[in-house]
């Protein structure tokens, strides 16, 4: 999908607007996160690599075209001009993997205003859900506390483009594999899947199933153990062991039930029988509340399959996500609407030992700082390869191991302190003041002030 | 994407463990919502269309075969098996549109086990988003009490996949018109856009962006007023009517702040100007239980827009689905997993006036009751043509027509009550006791019962 109509209508109505206008002016626009969601102390950026995706694919079909002319009237200068649209721009983003608070932008594009502003639906769609779901997943790995996570998401998740984005975001979190087939096979990831209740269920005995199985997938046997009861299930697993001399790795899942219990009970059974290296995986509607509580219970653990409430990011689906025009031509423009007022101008943030500070983009970093944003794309390309998955991953854990403990706290974080520049401060000052003084007028009312 | 891959690794492996051993029996699977979540009385159930193409479309790509050949290490005949699978079964659904409530199954497969398992993943995807998403819409439309709801979701939606989803579900619950051009385009759904914020920003002046806008859109301007003051945004789009001589129809826009007290003070100035006809369109964070408030508080609003807290079914962003086998060869069969017991075999869901039965597929309709579900799929193909959105659309709005009042309440809503049939309880009971009976003996575990 190269994606014209990939767009809110009202973008592709000011887009004609403005190309029928002549407004050709380079306009910038911040994208970034208005509020935390509770509970969450930091963000994972991600969805960068889908955006810049887009923007280097985007252009009209005849179909789209076709479709605005018939249906809504557009007329034959505006197809024209919408025919020959490209995304030209330029892009500065946080690097997926990164850690980012309230205010600060995960991206900014800078372009012609028609081009900036048809591409602001899916900055917005790409960016706000896989950050959601990198950060619901970062806090599991915190909660796991070492043990691996294994995502299960697929069958739940908001359809199934949805579930590849979960594969990669819980990737990039630290996740060790995916049920995802094509997740996996599509980004390289370990894929994860073992056998369901039906299987045990299809055969005349839970035994028979645990045998066919285990003869069938000898060197990657986890057996299913609660369908009919979880502790008989882990001693006809162990007989299965035995009988057949496995020596690979095997493990038992736990789907229902007091997990933290039947983990310890089955550790004992396990090691009993002298299987002390089967692994105890668990999953059932897991989030990383219920992780953090089986990890200080110390139920014997180490695999958690988390599904559905990371894959929707259940206790927070959506960010409040804006992608607001900064500047336009040679002018700062900000907005006034209550609860909406925005930060102007093109920005960067400086990101301290123990703080943030969203400046404009030309300020110096203060001492001790490094930029958060870097340019991305320009004049329409990338300016760098596709970064592996990896890459992301290893950016991601060493911000995660620098949080401070209050930021990565699963309740009641505080997130990392972010500071606004004394020039920036300065110029929302100066352009609310011009704004409101204009806005007391009402014969004049001009929308933008000056730097 | 025909979509082999387009499932859970374990769903692969027992397929693959199927197949092998010559296990190609039929079997049924049911899926069906366990609970409804906090403050749902009903569900709409919505997602069948798109189950129904990809059973149809079912099959492995070579790339695909390959890929478990190379990586997963599946070996010749497993691949040769599952080169020539295709989805050859029967499906009985509940139509899109009609209420359902918990525990009665949406739709049910049978199929030989390996073709009915291969499908699980793609089965309960589609219908647990689709069904959330239609259910939360439908609660809006409830809430608006007449006034037109539109979909401004697509900048939030969890993906570009689902944001067409949710064009097409709010569509079937009720919606007016969408934002998403490529929903409105692909689903031939109307589209609805204006003009952002940005667009007033962009230009020197609140009033220029007005004139420009009803002069490139006369015969579809509805004024955004709230970048700078609302009421003045209101007197300002006035003045722009009057001077073009604006005759189709115009609107404002109210985007944030209060939104009932705005509405109120915006109609007093439109029909003060003698612009009775104006429209006047609310949007910003909404949902059914805000705009429930609006409604009751009289504020004169004609128009919703809704966006992400629909889009991502922001309170109940998953539901509880599950998809279990009921039935393998001519046994019934079931699990016992704590919370997870489920009803074995292939059922029906027989419509009454005052309560649902849910009974086995073979049962004949208790009197005053009709039957649910209804076969779509036989020998792999549909047996319909693929219904019409204004045809889901009509069943679903006489079905909200017709739940009782405490059932379609917002809050603590009452759900229909949903009985089992005798027989069907019967089969339960003795099916429990033989599993407990047979799990009391070591020695002896099948998994299956007997009719």
């Amino acid at each position: 999908m190269p994606g014209g109509l990939l767009t809110d209508m009202y973008e592709v109505n000011m887009a004609a607007s403005y190309l029928r206008r002549g407004m050709t002016d380079q306009a910038t626009f911040s994208l970034f996160v208005r509020r935390l969601p509770a509970d969450r102390g930091f963000l994972i950026a991600a969805g960068l690599e889908d955006a810049l995706r887009f923007l280097e694919d985007f252009s009209f079909e005849q179909e789209d075209l076709d479709y605005l002319r018939d249906v809504q009237g557009h007329g034959a200068g505006t197809l024209r001009a919408l025919a020959d649209l490209r995304f030209t721009g330029e892009v500065w983003a946080v690097p997926e993997g990164r850690a980012v608070f309230a205010g600060e932008p995960l991206l900014e594009v800078t372009a012609p205003i028609a081009e900036a502003q048809m591409v602001e639906t899916m900055m917005l769609n790409h960016l706000t859900f896989q950050t959601s779901v990198a950060s619901k997943a970062a806090r599991c790995v915190l909660a796991a506390d070492g043990a691996r996570l294994i995502d299960f998401a697929f069958r739940r998740t908001q359809g199934v483009e949805a579930a590849m984005a979960v594969a990669r975001a819980t990737a990039v979190a630290g996740f060790a594999a995916t049920s995802n087939a094509e997740g996996a096979r599509r980004y390289g990831l370990p894929a994860s899947g073992t056998m369901a209740h039906s299987y045990v269920q299809a055969f005349p005995s839970e035994e028979d199933a645990f045998a066919a199985f285990a003869a069938d997938f000898p060197d990657r046997t986890t057996f299913l153990v609660d369908t009919y009861d979880t502790l008989s299930g882990v001693r006809r697993a162990v007989d299965v062991v035995r009988r057949l001399g496995l020596t690979g790795p095997v493990g038992v899942r736990l789907d229902s039930g007091d997990l933290g219990a039947l983990a310890g009970e089955a550790r004992r059974l396990l090691d009993a029988a002298g299987l002390r290296h089967a692994q105890i995986v668990a999953s059932g509607g897991l989030d990383e509340y219920e992780i953090a509580d089986l990890v200080k219970a110390g139920a014997p653990i180490d695999a958690y399959g988390v599904g559905t409430k990371v894959g929707v990011s259940a206790d927070a689906p959506y960010l409040d996500t804006a992608y607001k025009l900064v500047a336009y031509g040679d002018r700062p423009v900000m907005k006034l609407s209550p609860g909406k007022v925005n930060l102007p101008g093109a920005k960067q943030v400086f990101r301290g030992p123990d703080r943030d500070v969203i400046a404009l983009r030309e300020e110096a970093p203060p001492a001790g700082c490094h930029p958060l944003l870097v340019p991305v794309l320009v004049d329409g390309r990338r300016i760098a390869p596709v970064e592996p998955i990896t890459v992301v991953r290893d950016r991601c854990m060493s911000e995660l191991a620098r949080l401070p403990a209050p930021t990565r706290a699963l309740r009641a974080p505080r997130p990392v302190p972010v500071e606004i520049s004394l020039r920036l401060r300065r110029l929302q000052d100066r352009l609310r003041g011009t704004l409101s003084e204009r806005l007391a007028d009402p014969a004049d009312h001009p929308a933008t002030g000056s730097w």
